[in-house]
């Protein structure tokens, strides 16, 4: 069935100039024109008749089974395929075993159904291939990117608009930048507070230049650290790693019953820092908008009021979070996110684009001057050259599509889905408290939650249990949700993750399901047969010794 | 005329729930599909027709009033524009601005036309939506990565069939990743490197845990460097400040007269590092496949003799050169390449693929161990989760362009490209050397050359000038080679990029001309017309004082 031999087809292909010649050129008479209009029908209905079969994430085929017809590593010397077959192969043998994203019932993780013109105009960015890592290589659109970067710079510091005139087309200032996708935003963003906090003096020439060890001596500091909530996305991790700091030096906080950063920790940490006997810089402290596995929003307000007071450059990893300041509705559950000095928002997640775009805006224009790179060919001091102030080189033109999407939905329309997002969620939580055998274990705040099945017996049994009863019934516990989770995955009909968390209340950690609700065809109905699957499957589980959870 | 209002069509709009979700919904009706057909024509031949219109790079329009209609920085609360309209815009406003990378006349960057199937493929890519992340966000995509990154790994190591079965689908190690492009393709590679040199050791637990100056300690050393011919890409400064080594660490080694790395130069830099009283460490050497600047490629064997010698890691940038492994005429060129313990090969440029795809590879399977991450919600340990080893998070499916591509081309495909531009570059070569207005500056050897405006006689007074008089003449010639660069940039009809070579023969900094020839439209004919203008506009500058120059 998969890399099935088309052998009615098949003549031998041959690599030829002509044949060659014919990929490359403008299509002027119609024949050649319809055939393109006919691939691109068989990709965009196609893709969708193949999706539309499964309302899971996906036929059950296992990964193994799967992986058998992909293992040939030759590179064919002679053409395979042509490219109807190709577009063939991929709508009859790789979407149907690709994960449904766009399915309602796919309330998993942070990716969901995009709108369909954002295909229309990541085809429009393919198709003009821009570079817009130098002027020569793109021209408008870099000018285009400054405005749409200056667009988001603005939802989230709402300066004056004077403010914009200056610095919107302003080939000095940079008001932030696009990259791949958040890791590296946040990335750019703790690459920027390094520096600037290493920053060049007194015949020093900066740690960007010199080295860590260097900037160690200069600042007679032994130790960097970042600051980060118990909840902070694994790449702060990374990023500590790559920058040399070390990544045990991303210091994690407690969080309070909220799942928010505990700012009396927090203020405890930095003392602790003050005091030790190990001279230490705060390199930055975060406030995450929207963790990855709570989707709480950190206290904003009280951490830039820190950071303020301790001269630490504030970042929020807004990657999730970030476009709920679109909603006059919700958008004061990010208060406080203007006093950031840098802030990274996901394109790819709450805007809907299609994969590969992460944003970072800085609230000081020129605070990437500390991370200026030229070169004689590109990048010349000067030049309205993207390139000079960013982690990548070469990058394709998401501004195109961001700047496209703002028009066609307005800050409305994307309010509307972040509060259906948020609405259902909270209802979903409702539902779930409404259920005897679940648990619901972090309510949202914005449009996650996680709960856990834990019949209501069970629940009592864990308020009036000792410790080491506790823990006994939360390891049983895991085993049968981790096992819950995984065969409704297998089902095939509906996804929803799962993660560990350490529930204060709860000692150590605990398993949970996590619904991320993004999509906006996911109604109440939908979670409901979500939990009815869920509940069938915990009733009808064999062989894990669940008696006593069942009532 | 930009950002035209559309006066005719406007009404106003607002946004709706209902009207949002037909833009996420599978399209059932026969109208709603050929609305969307149409929207795609409009793309395919829209984009096409405008860019026909000027075979340049672009309408002279001053960035400067380009700009000026960029700088609305509001976004809109409900939507300004329809998707036609939107892209329509595109289509008559963006699209005339933008650079023409199609043109056989743009032969200044390492970007070019690609063949039309694929911005198909990339509209597969955002349509499937897939996250290659996790296994849960993409499934078979994330076999197919490993399929197409083994097939790359193929190409540049020659293993045999038993090292492939057994890595090609193997969850535990890894043959490399794609990321956004070669500079983050190159910090993956030295990430990699620099933890693999710094490994844990005696109660050491590594640099990317413990971080540099914990490092440092454990090896007893005051500094690491890389060392990079100088012509080496300036994204490995960056990455020698990013990773906290410092980019004054990134050692540059002089070049031979054919801009290859000097081996004498480059042994002799190890010795004085190893003589030195700063212990130092070399994390990596790098051998260049096609330098940005004169496309030459360094002495890979010796480089690779050396590492292994002095048990250095050795990583090839093979950013831009990597594809010519495809062409049995040319392959020959990358001879050594297989020693590289890391390659970097971009998608986007000779692999034809749309901006935004860089691959590294490494020859061991399990190096990347040293970078892996884990999450309780994603990448566990031993799940097929692709985000363990890599240093984005979220990404698009770029397998699929690029197995569509291989299967499509066959490397006989690539070979006839990489061949044409090769040929092409060598004949063209030999069309400056016939005028006397010009001076071959570094000859091809893959397919990038430089030359400059000289005439005959200048550069009859330049072989017989003293140091001064030389230097003299080099500072007039930048001066009319910067302006004839420019002004025929400005004229629009074509494009030849410049950059500054340190040229032994010559001292000091020489401005010259850069062409890059990877269009298979760009033939010798055009290149002929790009000379003759060029001719002509040198006779026509005025102002320069250039008499002198002139026959």
């Amino acid at each position: 069935m998969i890399d099935k031999i088309r052998i009615e087809k098949k003549t031998k292909l041959i690599a030829d100039w002509q044949t060659l010649m014919r990929t490359f050129v403008n299509h002027k008479d119609d024949a050649s024109r319809s055939t393109l209009v006919k691939y691109m029908e068989q990709i965009f209905f196609g893709l969708h008749d193949f999706l539309k079969k499964h309302v899971g994430i996906t036929e059950e085929v296992s990964l193994k089974d799967l992986s058998r017809n992909f293992t040939n590593t030759l590179i064919s010397k002679n053409p395979e395929k042509k490219l109807a077959d190709v577009i063939a192969d991929l709508v009859e043998n790789i979407a149907p075993h690709a994960v449904n994203v766009t399915s309602p019932y796919f309330v998993g993780h942070m990716t969901s159904a995009i709108p369909f013109f954002m295909v229309h105009l990541k085809t429009i960015v393919a198709a003009l291939n821009q570079n817009v890592v130098k002027i020569e290589t793109s021209k408008v659109v870099s000018i285009l990117e400054k405005q749409v970067i200056a667009k988001i710079h603005r939802l989230i510091y709402e300066k004056d608009e004077a403010f914009y005139e200056k610095h919107v087309q302003n080939i000095q200032t940079t008001l932030g930048c696009f990259i791949e996708d958040g890791t590296l935003a946040n990335l750019t963003a703790f690459w920027v507070a390094r520096n600037s906090m290493l920053a060049p003096k007194n015949g020093f020439a900066g740690i960007e230049q010199e080295g860590l060890q260097a900037a160690y001596k200069a600042y007679q500091i032994e130790k960097c650290v970042i600051l980060v909530s118990k909840l902070g996305h694994y790449c702060v991790k990374k990023a500590g790693g790559l920058l040399g700091i070390g990544n045990q030096n991303i210091m994690t906080i407690n969080v309070d019953a909220n799942n928010r950063m505990d700012i009396d920790c927090l203020k405890k940490a930095i003392k602790d820092i003050k005091n030790s006997s190990v001279n230490t810089k705060i390199i930055a402290i975060i406030g995450i908008a929207g963790t990855t596995e709570t989707g709480t929003v950190d206290p904003l307000p009280e951490i830039g009021e820190i950071c303020a007071e301790n001269r630490i450059h504030f970042h929020v990893d807004a990657a999730w979070g970030g476009p709920t300041l679109m909603s006059e509705k919700y958008r004061h559950l990010l208060k406080g996110i203007k006093l950031a000095d840098s802030v990274t928002i996901d394109g790819h997640k709450q805007f809907y684009m299609p994969m590969g775009c992460g944003i970072v805006v800085f609230k000081d224009p020129s605070i990437m001057d500390v991370v200026a790179y030229h070169a004689n060919y590109v990048n010349r001091p000067g030049s309205v050259d993207l390139g000079i102030k960013s982690l990548a080189g070469s990058r394709e033109a998401s501004s195109i599509i961001l700047d496209g999407a703002l028009k066609i939905m307005g800050s409305r329309g994307y309010a509307l889905l972040i509060e259906h997002g948020i609405d259902t969620c909270l209802r979903f939580a409702e539902e779930i408290e409404k259920r005897p055998d679940f648990q619901l274990i972090t309510r949202p705040e914005l449009n996650i939650l996680t709960y856990r099945i834990c019949p209501f017996h069970i629940q009592r049994r864990l308020a009036e249990g000792n410790p080491e009863q506790i823990c006994d019934i939360n390891k049983k516990l895991n085993k049968i949700n981790r096992a819950v989770q995984r065969l409704q995955r297998e089902a095939g009909k509906s996804f929803v993750s799962r993660t560990k968390l350490k529930i204060n209340q709860h000692g150590k950690d605990i398993v949970v399901f996590r619904c991320v609700i993004m999509n906006p065809m996911t109604n109440i109905k939908i979670l409901g047969e979500i939990l009815d699957e869920q509940e069938e499957i915990f009733r009808g589980i064999e062989g894990l010794r669940i008696e006593e959870f069942r009532n």
